[in-house]
């Protein structure tokens, strides 16, 4: 393991208590903790927030993880066999009004033995209401981060992410994006890139909370959030790459499934009312600027 | 098409009717009906019933579509791509009672252009309280039907269902099983047993359901019923062949996921209390003989 695995490794191990400890501040709720070890080496810290004033269900997970690559992702990255670390930080905020939007945020770096390195990440936005300012606010905070570490790299993060949370059956996005990136090179530009991301999370999202958390909302509203937590569960378990590696490769269920919300809704045929704030926040799922400077 | 895939589709379709008939006399309550078509010809009649006196949520589809195969596929099944017609009925009822188990049931039929026909289906039940008396009738009413028309088939198949409705990651099935059997000859024994399958579906489940709609259950019989619904869709999300195939072949998408559970829960880190009925239950999600005559 280098001293530059070391130094990601602090990074994201604090950047998981600093974002805790403002979620907590924000909610009144304290997270649980479980620590945990895998057999193959290391292991991580499973941060879950339950049923707080805010947040229904959140989980916030830091891993550093020593593991030998399969034959199949040895060929799949181009590489021979060997032992690898990898460290990262995931999080996922589900709270309960549906004014407020769904979070999530994740960074990995991967350390191969033989010293190829790599960072992955992004962070993406489920709104389950139409608030162009808070779509707004979200995005141009992430490009100002992005963008003030490497120039113009949010616009591809976010072309990578309009096409990653997709969910193809339904020909449509989780969300309204964010940024996507991965197997960007270990470097220290690369680095500070990934620091600002993860450093502009709590900015890109409390804003929104703060103005979201006391307005009132309807049945409608409610029964809408429900069954698009049911489209954020079918993508997380049909196409997202990571939880289904992550189940695969015999990771810690419950620290992976911990993505999921967890009241959900699947209905035969929903289809939100004409006119209805439902059925303008459908037309949002698809990919678009959010950053024009008109 | 055969003049055998139209007996085999009028079977099915008949079967539609008559299951549906019988859930409509026992809840009252009527099914919605579907009719659609599909682009490469065909089509089918979803069936759904919301909300009803005994059933949550319950889907009965019945499909009859002319499709090209595509080479992935082709080089499946080792034969050239060609034109197919593919016949079935397949159904999963979800009751709001803990108390009685969600059911499944599905029979499909191929007949490949060039001649190769073959059956596939099964039926499995997935109880959430430990009724030790409706697992047995379930096993023993189908390995009766089984047998009858194929001596000792229903040990196989049985044996095939405890590997297939199986959630790896977890290592426990979704539910008690049943029978599983897919490529088995178009020929006229091994529609018998089909049909045997298929005409037994009502006496295999309608007297649990009988016993039980009356019953109480407590708080913890619900959450533990909206726990393992989740397994469901974590099973039908991540391992359903037929799931799967149909939502990345262009299939009706509501017809294919009228099969999850309308409230679902996923909590992190839940278990049951130790000596409860639902750490009982637990017990059960695992191969095991239901048919032992002693």
């Amino acid at each position: 393991m280098s001293e530059f695995f070391n130094i990601v490794e602090k990074y994201v191990s604090g950047l998981q208590v600093t974002i805790c400890n403002a979620i907590e501040k924000i909610d009144g709720k304290k997270f649980s903790e479980d620590k945990w070890a895998m057999k193959t080496g290391g292991g991580g810290i499973t941060k879950v927030i339950t049923d707080g004033k805010i947040f229904e269900k959140g989980g916030v997970n830091f891993s550093s993880i020593k593991g030998k690559m399969n034959d199949e992702t040895a060929h799949q990255l181009n590489v021979e066999p060997q032992n690898f670390n990898v460290c990262g930080i995931s999080l996922i905020l589900h709270p309960f009004s549906p004014k407020i939007p769904t979070i999530h945020m994740n960074i990995r770096f991967f350390e191969l033995e033989k010293g190829k390195t790599w960072f992955g990440g992004g962070t993406d936005l489920t709104p389950y209401y139409p608030y162009e300012k808070d779509f707004k606010h979200f995005h141009q905070t992430l490009k100002q981060a992005c963008n003030s570490a490497v120039p113009n790299i949010y616009e591809s993060y976010k072309k990578n992410c309009d096409e990653y949370f997709y969910i193809k059956h339904r020909n449509e996005m989780r969300g309204i994006g964010g940024t996507f990136f991965d197997y960007i090179d270990g470097n220290e530009q690369n680095f500070n890139l990934v620091k600002s991301i993860g450093n502009c999370f709590l900015d890109s999202y409390l804003p929104i909370v703060e103005r979201r958390k006391n307005e009132e909302f309807t049945d409608d509203d409610k029964k809408f959030q429900l069954i698009r937590r049911g489209r954020y569960v079918e993508f997380n378990l049909i196409y997202d790459r990571g939880t289904l590696f992550g189940l695969k490769s015999g990771g810690r269920i419950e620290s992976i499934l911990v993505s999921l919300p967890s009241e959900v809704n699947f209905i035969y045929n929903y289809s939100s009312k004409p006119g209805s704030a439902q059925a303008l926040m459908e037309e949002y799922y698809q990919p678009k600027n959010w950053t024009e400077s008109k």
